[in-house]
C-alpha cells in the first residue's frame, strides 16, 4: 500500500456518490473505503452516522476515479462487498439532475421559488412536467416552457385523475414528485407507490395546528414562533418522515393574514432546502424518521 | 406650549412604568402622552399597539417626574381620565422588584437559571421562596440564602398542599410565581387564583407533543427543530397564554437524551425571557393572547 | 375630552407617516400626539425613541385621518408647533411608492432581487430607471420595462458621466438611488448632493476587509461568519451611516468562491431590507449614525 | 473479510479519537479506516474534509477498540503506517480531560462562564490553576477550589512574570491556556511557545474595531451587529487562527454600555464554544486558518 498520485490525474468531469446503510458493525465503514481505494476512486467527501438507538449504520461518499473506470462493473462489484454486510445502497452519478413532477393548486410561492432554484442552477433537479387540479398556474409553467397538465379533481374522480398523475409519472420518469402546496389528499395507494419519493411542504411545525385554517389558529393561540415542514408524504396525512424544518419569530402584531404571509416564505425555503438534501441524495428514509447528511453552501 | 427644559433637571433617580389598555379609540395615545406632560413627566420609551382584530389599544410608557411629586396624586387623577376610555392601567415604580415565588421538582437546570440572573442583576426580581414536592434542591436554596419550604404532594394531600403554597403566596407578598419545572399539575382553583400572575415551562413548542417523554416523542417523529414554550398559567394545562417560545436546530444524530439536553438549555432560556418581560411590566395578558412590548438588552 | 368614535369610521383608504427628530425636551412627545388629537388623526402606529447619548429625540407616527382634510393644512399648522420645539419633520403620504433610480454594473443578484420585490409588492418602491457603466443588464431592464442608462465611466470621462446620472435623477424625480453592486466610487461631490440619498451595499461587514478580492481576504483568514452591509453613502468611501446589516455562519469548507456565493446572498437580503426600511420612512440619519425603527412583516 | 461482530461486546468504557492530516492522496482515508478495521476498533464517529484549495486532507475518528487493545502498540503500529503517507497524527483517550491554565485579569465574566460549564460537566477539562495580574477574582477561584496565582505585571517585570507564568503551565502539565480576558499581550516569545496551545477571545468580529474602547468605536460606527472571534493566540496580536466567532443583533438603543453588556454575553458563549471545540480535539491549525469538525451537542 503505497501513495498512488493524487486527485489532479483524476478524471475531473466524472463525480460519482455512494449511500449506503446497513446494521452497525465492525467493518462497516471499511467496506465502502476499502472498496473505494482499491477500485482508484479518490473520496472528495465523506459522511458517517452510527445510530445508537436503532444499531443501524449510514453512510454517503462522494468519489472521483481516478481512472477510466466502467462505473457499471463498480457496482456489480460492490454489489457483491455489501450484500456480506446487508447494506442497502445505491451509486449515482453526482452530476445528473433529479427529474421532479411538480404538483400545485393554486398557491404560486413555492412554485415560483422552485423555478427560480432550477433556472439559477441552484437546484440540480430537471422538472419534467407540472401537474396542477387547477389552471391558474398555466402562464408561469409556459413562460418557463414547462408542460403543464390541468387535470381537474373531485370526489368522483379522484380515481382517475391519479391514475393520470401516475401515468405522467411513468410516461416523464420522474424520480421525485414535489408536492409545493398541492391543496389534495393522496390515496393511500398513491402514498404507497411514492413511498420515499414525493416531497409535501406542511404549513405549521409537526405536530401543529390540524385542519382549518391553521394561521388563525396560531394567531388565536398567541404564537411567538411560526414554522413549516417539509417530510415525505406517507399514508398519515401530514405526518410523514421530515426531512426539514423552518421556524421564524413573529409578535403580537401579526395578524392572520402576515402570519400566513411569513409563513409563505419559511414554506418556500423549507421545500426548497428538502428538495436540495433530496436531490443530492442526501436523506436516508428509515422508518419514520430521515437521516440528513447537510451540506455546504 | 413652551419647552420646558429637559431631562437633565429631572430627579434622576424616579422612574415609573404605566401600562394601559382600551378601546381602539381617537385619543387613547394623548390620553397618556397629554397627561404625563401636564405633570410634567419626561417620557423616557414609549411602545403602543393598536390591534385592529380585536379594536384594542395598548401602551407602555417609561417616565420620569421633572417635579418632585407625589405618585399616588398621579395616580389618581389618571385614575378619573382613564375611566372616560374605558382603560385597564398601573402605574408602577419601575425600579422595585417583582416580589417572586417559585416553585420546583428535582431537576434544577430552570433554577440555577433564575438564581445566577436574579443575583447577577439581569432579572429584576425578588426571590421571596422556593417551594418544591421534594427536598432535592433545599442546599442549592440554602447555598443562596433563599427560604425552601419543602411541601410534599399526593393525590390525597393536595388540596392542603395548594392550600399551604396558597397560605406563602400571601404571606411573603409575592406577585408572581414561576413554575421552574415544577411537574404537578395545579388545581383549578388554583389556577383561577393565580391567573396572570403564574409563568409555567414547557417542554415543546404548542402545540406540542403530550403525554409522557416528549422527547422520545421528538425523537421518533425525527424533528429538525426542538422548542419550549413559557406561558400564563390556564385552567387549560400547559395551553395558557404564550409569553415567549424559543428554538434550536437539531439532527438525525440527536438521541432521546441528547434532544433532552438540548430541550433544557431551550427552556432555561425562554422561562427567564418570560420572566424578565412579566417582571419589566412588558406583557399584556388579554384572552388566550399577550401582547409583549419587547425590550432592548 | 370625550371619546371620539373609533377607526372604523375613518378613512380608511389614507394613511400618512410623520416622522421628526429633536432636542430632547419634556414635551416633544405631546408636540406630536397632542397636534394628531387635535385634527383628529388616528394613531396606528408609534414609536419614539429616546437617545441619552446624543440627547435627541425620535419620533415615527402614522396616522388616518378621521375626516376629510387637506394634508397640506395640516403640515402647515404643524410647522409651526414644531418651530417651537426645534423639530426637524416631515408628513408624508404613507402609500405613495418611493421613486427610486438603481446603478449597477455586471453583477446582476442585487438587482434581480429587488426587481423581484418590487413586482410582487414586497417594496413600496417605483423604479424610474437602471443606469450602468456597463451594458450586460440591459436586456434584464428591458424584460421588466424599466428604461435602462448605459453610461461608460473611464478616469476622463467621470465628471461627465456623473453629470448625466444626476440630469437623471432630476428628469425622473428619483428620491433614492439604490447602488446594487455599482462597483465605482462616486465623486466627492456626487456624494454630497445625494447625501441621505443613496444606499450602497458593502460586501463586508464594518470594518470589513479592506481592498480587493474581500472574500479571499476572509478565507484566508478562516473567518466563521460573513456578512453585508447597506449604508448610505458618504464621503467616507464604504464607511457611510450603516442601515442594515446581515451575516451568516461558515466553515473551513467555504473555498473563496462558495464565500463569495454565500456574500451575494446576504448582500441581497441587506440591501432589499435597508430599501425598504428607507421607504417605509422608518430610518433617521443622523452624523455618522442612524436610527431605525423596525417595522412588523 | 466477514462481519464480526457489533459494538455490543466493545469495551464499552473506552474510547479513542485518532485526528490526523496529510496531502491529499488517494488512500488517505483507508490509512486510517483500514487500519482501525484490522486493529479491530469499531468507529463510532468519523469526519473528513478534503481541502482543494491547500491539497490536504483531514481526518477525525473516534473508535471503540473490540478487544482488550494496549493503545500504546496501537500507536506505534499506526505511526508506521501514517508516514509512508506524511500524515501528521495524535491518538488520543477521548474521555481524558485537558488540563487548561486560565489566565483573567478583572472581568470575571468569561471566567464565571467556563468555570460553570466546567463544574456542571459541559466542558471536558481540568482547571489545574488561575493566574491573573490582578488581585480581584481570588475570591471566586478559592470558592471553586482552584489555585489562584495572582502575579502582577508591569513593563519591567514582563519577562520575569512571562517566565513565572511558564514556569506554572510546566509544572501544573497544562496543554491549554485560556485567555479569558486576560488585558495583557503576550510576549512574541511567549506567543511563540505558546503556539497552538493558547486560546484567546476578541471583543470584535475580525476585522474589527482596532484599539481602546471598541464599544465606544461600534457605537459611533452605529453596527447594527456585534460579535466577537475566539482564536489561536499568534505573534500578530488578536489576528491569530480563528476557532469560533459569534454574532448577535443590536439596534440605535444599545448605548456603549448597553453594547459593553452584550458583547460580554457573546464573548463568554464564543470563547466556551473555542474551548469546547479544541478540548474535544476537533481543531486543526493549519497556517493562518483552522479546520474545524463541529460536534453535535
Amino acid at each position: 500500500m503505497t501513495p498512488s498520485n493524487a486527485p489532479a490525474t483524476a478524471t475531473e468531469d466524472r463525480l460519482y456518490v455512494l449511500t449506503g446503510t446497513c446494521p452497525s458493525v465492525l467493518g462497516s465503514v471499511e467496506l465502502v473505503t476499502g472498496f473505494l481505494f482499491q477500485r482508484r476512486c479518490y473520496v472528495t467527501e465523506l459522511q458517517t452516522f452510527d445510530d445508537t438507538e436503532g444499531k443501524q449504520f449510514y453512510i454517503r461518499a462522494e468519489f472521483r476515479p481516478m481512472d477510466d473506470i466502467d462505473i457499471e462493473v463498480v457496482r456489480n462489484e460492490f454489489a457483491e462487498a455489501a450484500s456480506r454486510y446487508d447494506m442497502t445502497w445505491q451509486i449515482r452519478d453526482s452530476r445528473r439532475p433529479t427529474r421532479c413532477l411538480i404538483m400545485v393548486s393554486k398557491y404560486d410561492h413555492c412554485l415560483q421559488d422552485l423555478l427560480h432554484r432550477y433556472q439559477t442552477g441552484h437546484l440540480n433537479i430537471d422538472i419534467a412536467a407540472i401537474v396542477s387540479n387547477h389552471p391558474d398556474l398555466q402562464g408561469l409553467a409556459a413562460w418557463h416552457g414547462i408542460p403543464y397538465y390541468h387535470l381537474p379533481i373531485s370526489a368522483e374522480t379522484k380515481a382517475r385523475q391519479e391514475a393520470q398523475v401516475w401515468h405522467l409519472i411513468e410516461q416523464t420518469g420522474a424520480e421525485l414528485v414535489v408536492l409545493a402546496r398541492y391543496m389534495q389528499v393522496l390515496s393511500e395507494d398513491m402514498c404507497s407507490k411514492l413511498h420515499g419519493k414525493a416531497i409535501n411542504i406542511h404549513h405549521s411545525l409537526l405536530p401543529g395546528f390540524k385542519g382549518a385554517r391553521p394561521y388563525h389558529q396560531a394567531w388565536e393561540k398567541g404564537v411567538k414562533l411560526v414554522g413549516a415542514t417539509a417530510h415525505y408524504v406517507s399514508e398519515d396525512l401530514d405526518e410523514g418522515p421530515i426531512i426539514s424544518q423552518g421556524v421564524e419569530a413573529v409578535d403580537h402584531s401579526f395578524t392572520p393574514e402576515k402570519l400566513a404571509n411569513k409563513g409563505r416564505d419559511i414554506e418556500r425555503l423549507t421545500l426548497a432546502k428538502a428538495v436540495k438534501l433530496h436531490s443530492e441524495h442526501r436523506v436516508f428514509l428509515t422508518g419514520n424518521r430521515t437521516v440528513v447528511f447537510a451540506g455546504h453552501n
